[in-house]
């Protein structure tokens, strides 16, 4: 490991270069007009992967854009790691915003500046890099590996999916590596240890045939925006407890060792309220944290009610027909398939009568809860205190990474969530950066990671 | 007045004649194309009124389409009657629904097919014949009178509303006549004694500064979709009642004999269900018939929703902001402002923490009521039974007629809503019609109402 450590420090100049190079390619998986940008990105990293010393390096076609995979599977009774990142991007737009553009990567006071320099390219590019100093470096890795990249992580990572599923017993692995996710504060190492699942559905109602007039109905015709308005309060009551019969049955809450290690967290309310959601008041729970309330607790939001008439001035129309949109965010160990039934069933027991109810699952996803007792997770941390020189916090996030859960799932792998990137990198805004200085503890905590691994095995 | 029945009866031909030319003008009023036609409609009306042998006829500019004048006044210690219609129509589209061209009126099963044969040029046009047959078939007219036209009852009717204001004075009468409803039933004779007034109020509500991504807000952002639905439930109750506190304090529930009157109407409420409203079930105060719902109790409804996000598929947003547009219909006596500071108040109280609110009411009219014991609806109920052979009924609208309610309020004068168009008109649809038969009944009855309005002075 030492010898790896040497090669990575001593070719960050070339390092430099190369992410330039990737960062280079706008590479933005929802532009049709970007797909064979999308797909100079894929060859790139196949390319990469293969100089690094990385076997079996193929671009493989999707229905969408194309997954790279390649692997390097040759120490018998080592452990083998799933390295995924993806090398697709967000849209840059609005270009007025940024300070140099967007696939003009600089460096600006130790930061590297660029789409995709945070989310994910350069953490991507990190773990590229920690395998090649292994294989360059010492002509070896301490464990087995596979890489498995993908091009549409900010569209919705279909393909990915669909060839996971299809081809789980090749991808056999002890652990996923997923480098993704930013750090608590920057500069703290940071692992994170869970992601809430997902249940998203649209909600669909029909009173009468068609539009009527207020004047004429108004007392006697049935309003669907209305009956959403009463759906919607049945679902979730003004302190956010949700209302659906048996949603809170299956909730794990966090041990009381996470729920310490949360409390000694750097984390101010107040300065949380004011500057990074910027209300009045929070809401929800508020006989738990913040904290508590994103990362372990389950929320139902409302994200937009269709129907009748929302221009400028008045219409007054009673619509025949009205849909929300509403979605839960899962805490372990809900099941979304059960979520997702009892949500229907509390629906439809809060329909009025008079009204047709269409309930559609657009998408679910699993929650994810790493155990702290996993081995991969202690090798992590222990990565992580040997560059920063002080253990990881371990947090969580309120998000869903779909394909951590699939993964998880899929594979029976735990998954190991590290990220490098600082809270205020900017991902999907404008001025996307990494802090140079990160991409380097990055690359020396993944070399790190390998070799812990494989001693833990 | 026998003579004046003897012209109009023996002038049925040219009637015809004379209303197709009228039909033909496309005068739409929200079509900017259609401005010379609806100037040319205006024109015709003056032109017509004046070979009518009213005085004074002129064509009146405003802000938008013009006003036309005329009046009559040469009988000393009669009462005047102010008569109101409009010459603007509604869009004909979709046109391949009409059976024949919208703008090309024809006589088909003894009904007039075009657009405005019903709302409102034959109707108006009826009020007109009913002058002329005074004054070119005896010379003068048993009461004094004024014509006052407009040509944006279908944009909003602005002009007209601030020329009323603005002179009240010079518009003094008695009573206003309005010829713009429909009967009860087919051939059933039919005067309408109430419009419901009207709160238009759109709620704005602002939580977070940005729009917030639900995985990583959510359980602590504050939701504005989910606050609104809050208000609304609590505006008022799923039994149709209002929650406003003093909202039901004014209000004058219709009189015993009133109740009494549309309590033998012909109604059938399980055919106005399946057939009118179109409905699995009538919503609202079931404790009232669903007449006494639309006609004399006031309701709240919400029009439309906006915020967040709305289209196909999923987003996980926490909207930043979100409105509300929602009205109230009034039954006498409850005056707009007061209902619409109640409503603010309400609406106040139920904003959770945390949200900036902020309520525009964009409109409201007043209810009207006219009195039974009124001697000009005594004239009105006489004329329809010496044409119908049966006395008519009286009913309300739910509606609003904003220049009904500004005619009483600002002229002091008593408004008589006779309406000879039938349910089945098609007003604003495809295939409008008015039978011919009506047109020669409105014309009889309005002869016989200025003749009943003299004698009862």
């Amino acid at each position: 490991m030492a010898t790896a450590l040497e090669y990575a420090s001593a070719r960050q100049a070339q390092q430099w270069d190369q992410l330039q190079e990737f960062l280079r390619i706008p590479s933005v998986s929802t532009l049709p007009a970007h797909k064979p940008d999308v797909e100079r990105a894929a060859e790139w990293v196949r390319s990469h992967l293969a100089e690094a010393g990385m076997e079996h390096a193929v671009v493989i076609p999707t229905g969408g854009h194309p997954l790279v995979y390649a692997d390097w599977l040759h120490v018998a009774g080592a452990p083998t790691i799933l390295c995924y990142g993806h090398y697709d991007v967000q849209p840059a737009e609005p270009l007025e915003e940024w300070q140099s553009p967007p696939f003009m990567p600089v460096l600006r006071d130790g930061n590297i500046y660029a789409r995709g320099a945070a989310d994910d390219k350069g953490q991507l590019y990190a773990q590229m890099q920690a395998a090649e100093a292994f294989l360059r470096g010492e002509g070896r890795l301490p464990v087995n590996l596979r890489f498995l990249i993908e091009g549409e992580e900010e569209v919705g990572g279909e393909g990915i999916e669909a060839y996971v599923r299809r081809n789980a017993a090749a991808l056999g692995c002890d652990a996923v590596l997923i480098t993704d996710t930013t750090q608590f504060a920057a500069g703290l190492p940071t692992l994170n240890t869970g992601l809430r699942g997902m249940v998203y559905a649209e909600v669909r109602l029909r009173g009468a045939e068609a539009d009527l007039h207020s004047g004429l109905y108004g007392g006697v015709a049935p309003n669907p925006l209305e009956a959403l308005a009463r759906i919607i309060c049945g679902l979730k009551d003004a302190s956010g407890k949700i209302l659906i019969p048996g949603f809170y049955d299956a909730l794990r809450p966090p041990s009381a060792a996470e729920a310490a290690d949360w409390a000694r967290l750097p984390f101010d309310a107040e300065r949380y309220r004011s500057e990074e959601v910027r209300a009045a008041a929070l809401s929800g729970e508020l006989e738990y944290t913040p904290l508590e309330r994103v990362w372990a607790r389950p929320t139902l939001e409302v994200h937009g009610i269709a129907g009748g008439f929302t221009a400028a001035g008045a219409k007054t129309v009673i619509p025949a027909r009205a849909a929300a949109k509403i979605s839960m965010r899962l805490a372990p160990a809900q099941a979304p398939a059960a979520m997702a039934a009892a949500f229907e069933r509390r629906v439809r027991e809060l329909t009025p009568a008079g009204f047709t109810l269409e309930v559609e699952i657009l998408h679910t996803a699993e929650p994810v809860l790493v155990e702290s007792e996993n081995r991969y997770l202690r090798a992590a941390a222990h990565a992580l205190e040997q560059t920063y020189g002080r253990p990881p916090v371990l947090v969580r996030s309120g998000g869903s990474i779909p394909i951590a859960a699939l993964f998880a799932q899929t594979l029976g792998a735990p998954v190991v969530l590290m990220g490098f990137a600082t809270p205020d990198c900017g991902a999907h805004g404008p001025n996307e950066k990494l802090p140079l200085a990160n991409l380097q503890q990055a690359v020396a905590t993944v070399i790190r990671f390998f070799a812990a691994a494989a001693q833990s095995a």
